[in-house]
């Protein structure tokens, strides 16, 4: 946590939000685990924008030390480290719908590849939905 | 708009919000604008995160390209570029607000400095009250 102080650039609650998961990555991973529910390296790995395997092991460690997400192994299997969202990482989902919504609305005209909404369910529930689908997903791995 | 394209990482919709917005800096100038109504260089200049001037220059421009912000001189004051949200950027008040709700609760414990919440209103009074508090500031400034 003190190695965390450094970091933040002023007391302001919005900065400091951004001082600790704002980089190009962070969010991303968030997004595969909540979203898409990849839980290993690999799958991490395999995401369309290509993160370097060393940026996402750097960026792994960071959003485990700040406990937005765990690491742990299976006995099940005992090689591969499956990591998972904590309640604090679930709890991104309603920022992560609003990132959503507005890039749905203002950023599709400057990228034309972009995925289209499939879900035109009330945001609330979509990030409950979202939500409880991923809690049921950790409990069904962790048995 | 076409210099942009090579910006995007994905067709992901989240990705591409992040590729525009996702820098250190892009929404601490919206949230100068929206929560602090600052509307000139020299006041984003003085905020506490200490933002080095080539950096704000370069945000700003980018902002304004993206049509998130509008600059503009007044007939009030012809030496000085007055900045102001258009619709595009009031609507990351959402995003914002989410931003300032998770920090609240999981950012603090890393950051002794932080800020208190003044407001104790429901969300989506707050963020309205935002919003149209900024609307008409901008209707004020513009007259």
């Amino acid at each position: 946590v003190s190695s965390l102080k450094k970091k933040f650039r002023s007391s302001c609650i919005i900065a400091s939000a951004l001082d600790l998961i704002g980089d190009k990555w962070s969010l991303l991973i968030v997004r595969d685990m909540l979203l898409f529910q990849k839980k290993t390296f690999k799958e991490f790995v395999t995401s369309d924008e290509k993160v370097a395997t060393n940026l996402l092991s750097s960026r792994l460690k960071m959003l485990e030390s700040l406990r937005i997400i765990t690491k742990q192994k299976l006995s099940s299997n005992k090689k591969e480290n499956i990591y998972l969202l904590t309640e604090k990482g679930i709890e991104l989902a309603p920022l992560i719908m609003e990132l959503v919504l507005w890039s749905d609305k203002y950023v599709r005209a400057y990228n034309d590849n972009m995925n289209t909404l499939e879900n035109e369910t009330d945001k609330q529930s979509l990030i409950i939905s979202t939500q409880d689908g991923y809690r049921a997903f950790t409990q069904q791995i962790i048995q």
